[in-house]
């Protein structure tokens, strides 16, 4: 008999069904199936799952659960839902999810760097104005959180001629890139970044992280990029920040609740680039095929993929 | 004596004498003087000169010139006036100024690449909408000219993970670039590139090359870098392919006339990116070094760098 893998989800019909259809065409000796579709004895032989935004009952509901995988790099959703649980997580770790968000980190730190946002107003106003040009070695760009997402775009950048500085909550060490952790050393080089990346994972240490304090140690002018996650970031502090001019702009792809509500005052601002969530899509083509190869190889050599520390939060 | 090296300029006051002292720190054996400081009998024992954009009337007094050595890497305005005059004409090239060009290049296509221009006209009206994410090996862009910008601009693209072809007047072998050269291949490039970015000198062939017929070729919804000459496209031309939805998008930074007036209906096109011509700024302490570099190894060692092909014209 096939192993039975349920696809536990919160997702529209359409996307549920690509997923599950990916994973199965990877899969072809697992019986890959909607939770929807499992009888109440199918339900107790599960051993593994596949989850994307699982509701709590239903999880509840697979009782024999040793793990779960996730098709999605972020856990706090289900870690704020099913720490508790005794089965263990495991998030999606895709190179190429890391090549997408490097490439994001990229090109948003070029638009910074290359003053995209003040010509835009220019042209706005019919205005010729030419800026004095910095070069990219002077271009100081501080990466918070060094993970896999984090590593990648720090080195991306140090390629193309950036100098760049990496935080982490555990020491790293990463060639052409100053690494440093702990508090301190985060004020030391929020005083002295020109570009500020965030990419730290949100956790009860990073949730409100950048709070009006936060905001008061950056540089004179500094910019803000958020692709890590919404609730990091204070947003009254954030506002209050731009309007002060402490900082020059903020480009935003996450926010503490989504989509961003249409009233929402970060729209109109005119030191804001809003994003709708784009930095780094999840493949489902590379996603399901590294969940598919993560969960061939437990059942045929009874290896789990390092799961996540319910202790730290990812 | 020292051999006296003139600048012969039409810049403002502030600009030239910036050129002239960082010049002159680079040229400790001569004796570098603007031009308006000159005798008559000074004018006619000149061999070399610096110039920048030169009044003809000025350069015509210098009746023992040799060579001149314009700080810029653009000479059109040069040749346009002055290539009938026996001396030869030395142009810049500045690894730099490659350097710089090939980060805009890279920062230009990233922004359409990933589709800035959608999401900022999304974010103007409150629009929360993800578009379809394109891997980078699937964008093709198209280079045309291939001389230092130009290969260094597509190398910089293929290291960040584009798909990149390169056309120019003679063949080039350039690693990992498809290069082609001649009018038909052209046109078979154009109607397969998804962004095509110009770096082609002006010279008669290349003035108004992007005509009607041009913009007929290219793919469906292609984009438009242009950060070569402004000549090089036919304005008309451009606007009717944009109307038409031929081509999605323009990033201009260079124009027939500069600055670009101020009634001009390219400021306020929807599709329109428009810069001051900034993509390349020259640095004048690197040119300076290079151009300072030059003449000393003439004076001492009489080698007088390549020069300007009259004929083709760069």
């Amino acid at each position: 008999m096939r192993p039975l893998i349920p696809f536990v989800h919160q997702l529209d019909d359409y996307e549920a069904e690509q997923w599950c259809a990916a994973l199965a065409a990877q899969l072809p000796d697992c019986d890959m199936r909607l939770f929807s579709q499992l009888s109440a004895v199918e339900k107790i032989q599960v051993g593994v799952a596949v989850v994307a935004n699982p509701a709590v009952d239903d999880v509840a509901q697979l009782t024999q659960l040793k793990w779960v995988h996730s098709v999605w790099a972020g856990v706090e959703g289900i870690m704020a839902n099913l720490s508790h649980q005794p089965f263990e997580i495991v998030r999606l770790t895709d190179p190429q999810l890391a090549q997408t968000m490097s490439e994001a980190v990229l090109a948003w730190v070029m638009y910074l760097h290359r003053d995209m946002p003040q010509y835009r107003q220019q042209q706005s106003v019919s205005e010729w104005r030419q800026l004095a040009y910095t070069d990219a070695a002077d271009r100081h760009i501080a990466v918070l959180g060094l993970g896999n997402l984090g590593q990648r775009s720090a080195l991306r950048l140090v390629d193309n001629g950036f100098r760049v500085s990496g935080w982490s909550r555990s020491a790293k060490h990463i060639e052409s890139v100053a690494c440093y952790t702990g508090e301190q050393s985060l004020s030391a080089l929020l005083s002295q970044a020109d570009i500020i990346v965030n990419l730290l994972p949100l956790t009860p240490d990073t949730q409100g992280l950048m709070d009006r304090a936060f905001f008061q140690q950056v540089k004179t002018r500094a910019a803000l990029i958020n692709f890590g996650r919404g609730a990091t970031v204070v947003e009254s502090a954030l506002l209050a920040a731009l309007d002060q001019g402490q900082l020059s702009h903020a480009v935003l792809d996450v926010f503490a609740q989504e989509p961003l509500q249409s009233q929402s005052p970060l729209w109109g601002h005119a030191n804001i680039t809003l994003l709708p969530h784009i930095s780094a899509p999840t493949s489902v083509t590379t996603a399901s095929r590294i969940v598919a190869a993560n969960i061939h190889r437990y059942l045929t050599q009874g290896i789990m993929p390092e799961s996540v520390d319910k202790a730290r939060g990812y």
